[in-house]
Order: C-alpha cells, then structure tokens, then sequence
C-alpha cells in the first residue's frame, strides 16, 4: 500500500515550503510565514499555517490500487506571499512554502448520518523551494507529534515523484483546482507530467 | 434524501456571514470582505473567500441515513476578522461571514489511484449575522452558477437547524476541530446542542 501521506501521530506527510516575493496581498506577509531553519536544514515546524492560503482537500488519495486505512483528510496551505506570486507569474517564488496537514475522518456525529467530516490533527508535513540551501531546490519534511524541527526527507522519498509528475516544478497542481486554471492561462502547467499515471515504484 | 447542501452547479448550499469587529491579525482587513447588501436584503457574491480563514471540508455530509448523490467536497471559510474576534472570545462578531464552497470530487486523475480530490465548483452559500438587518441575526444564502447576488432563504430552509443544532450561536463549530477547541477553551461551546442527534425534520 502506498499512500501519500502516513498513519495518524505519525505525522509522515508530503509538505513544500519556499521563499516569498514581496507582492502586497490581502493578507499582511508576517516574518513568521517564511520557512526557518534550524541546526542547519532543519526546518522549524510552521506555526501558523492555519493562517495561510487554503488550496484543496483530499480523502484518502492514494497512488496505489489499495485504499489506505484509516483514510485520512489532507488539507494543503501555502504561504500568502508565494500565492501571490503564483497568480502573477504561475510560478513558484524563491522560498516558497507548503503545509500537508492530515486530519482523522469521522462519518457519525452531531447531526450527521453519512459522509465525512474531518477531526483530530493525525500528521504534518512540509516543503520548501530554497535554491542555494538544496541542490534539488526543493525539499519535504514531515513533522511527527511533538517535532519541533525536521530535516529533509531523502530524494527517493518524496522529491523524485513531485519532481516527475508534478504539473509546475515539483507541486502537483493538478490537484488544486484554483491553481491549475492560473497555471494552464499562464502557460506554466505541464500537461505531459500531470497525465502521466504511475506513481512511485 | 436530506443533504446539507444541493447538486452541482444548482449552487444551492447552506452559509454564514457576518459583520467584522476590528482586530489585527496577519492579514490586513480589507472592504471586500465585509458582507455587502444591494437590493434590500440581497447579499452581493462573496469575490475573494478564498483569501479567507479555512476552517473544515466535508465529504458527502448528510443528516439523512441515505448518502447524498454524487458525493460533493464541502470547503468552509469566515472572513479573517471574524476569525480573528472568535479567537478572542468564542463568539461571534456583528458582520460575521461565512462562505460554504460545494466542489465535485474525482476519484481518478494524474497518480490517484484511489481516495477523493477536488474538482470544479459545484455550488457556493454563504451565512451572514447582522443584528440590525435580521430579526433572527443570522441569515443565509444561496448562489446559483452565475447569480451575482441572492434573497435570504426562509427560515426553516437553513437558519432554524444552525439555531437549534449549532455548538455555538447559529454556527456548526463541532465540525470545525480548530474552532471547537477555542469555544471549549473560552466556554461557549453548547454540548447539548451539539450531541443532539436529529436532524432537520
């Protein structure tokens, strides 16, 4: 079974997180949106990324033919300023980045019967673009419950496929709808990498 | 069949918006996002709600035991200033806004093999308090595909559930795991309200 993201507390997730153009928003860009790093590539988990740009949502997505079990909730954020760069340019900013949160799915509650709604804080991750500190220039961290800091995943591990099948640079904007109509009127989505459907060996 | 919100396209989705107290948070409060009128009691279509404060997504939420038909994702957002005031005090605002986006869900598409993502819009709503303008304080709206406002809807289409059923005022906080913990905290969370089972009738 191959999931995106990992097991509830486990906080294995995908993340980008990157630098910020300064492109005045409705949002204030406050220092603590850029990613900070700490005992060198280590980033400092993102505090306030509830505060950020919503982009999508997703229920168990999975690139393997098997469900994950439990299936969890994914919301992804990104910083307002590097969204405010992505609309001008349908590009990624220098020291962009994004927050992975995975949330507990729930079907009965309150007044619901069925479908699902989403509950307790199950993972976190990370990723950045930031040219000078990676080679590869973008970066994936996952945060486990309690994790003050992570360091970099290695390449295989989440780089390569965001790399291979990711619609512009290394995100898979083929997944967040808002972002893909910017991109595809900017000329920046790639069509070839999106509809291509094997995932990770 | 009793969904929250209707079928694609046909916009018809349950919201809450409201009016803005003046408190500074990380996004510089701006015109547009305070509930606009025109026509009386018709609410102008919120433009920039995805500027907005995230709070939850839904999947196929029904008070019915029979699962609505086609599945849609249900994305919520109030307006910073709201959010910002609720932080403080648990409560809601004068001017509070709340939109409900309605978003098709893929299954299949680039590496997902399985799990649900987001797709086109399929419907918006929006719920609004205001004291003076509604004798009940809370009022709610309905966007059909193109509709650049919309007339209240009456009182036993949305406003008298979220009255009798919401955690919190008119609000359904017990599916906002961020807010829940605040009215928690700051003791405005109605667990009664929120245990009650049943559904609108």
């Amino acid at each position: 079974m191959k999931r995106f993201a990992m097991y509830p507390l486990a906080g294995i997730a995908i993340l980008i997180l990157g630098g910020f153009a300064g492109i005045a928003g409705s949002r204030a860009q406050t220092a603590s949106d850029e990613p900070q790093f700490t005992n060198g590539n280590r980033l400092v988990r993102p505090a306030n990324y509830r505060d950020w740009i919503y982009l999508s949502s997703g229920l168990g997505m999975t690139y393997s033919k098997q469900a994950g079990v439990p299936e969890l909730f994914t919301n992804v954020f990104v910083a307002p300023a590097a969204f405010r760069a992505f609309q001008a340019t349908g590009k990624w900013p220098d020291k962009t980045i994004f927050v992975l949160e995975e949330r507990a799915a729930q079907s009965r509650g309150s007044i619901v019967q069925g479908g699902h709604f989403q509950g307790e804080l199950a993972g976190l991750a990370a990723s950045v673009k930031d040219v000078k500190r990676f080679e590869e220039k973008w970066a994936y961290f996952s945060f486990s419950a309690g994790d003050s800091s992570a360091a970099p995943n290695p390449r295989a591990r989440c780089w390569q496929c965001h790399n291979d099948r990711g619609a512009v640079e290394n995100t898979f904007v083929q997944f967040y709808p808002t972002l893909k109509d910017i991109a595809q009127k900017l000329g920046t989505y790639n069509q070839e990498k999106a509809a291509n459907e094997s995932g990770p060996k």
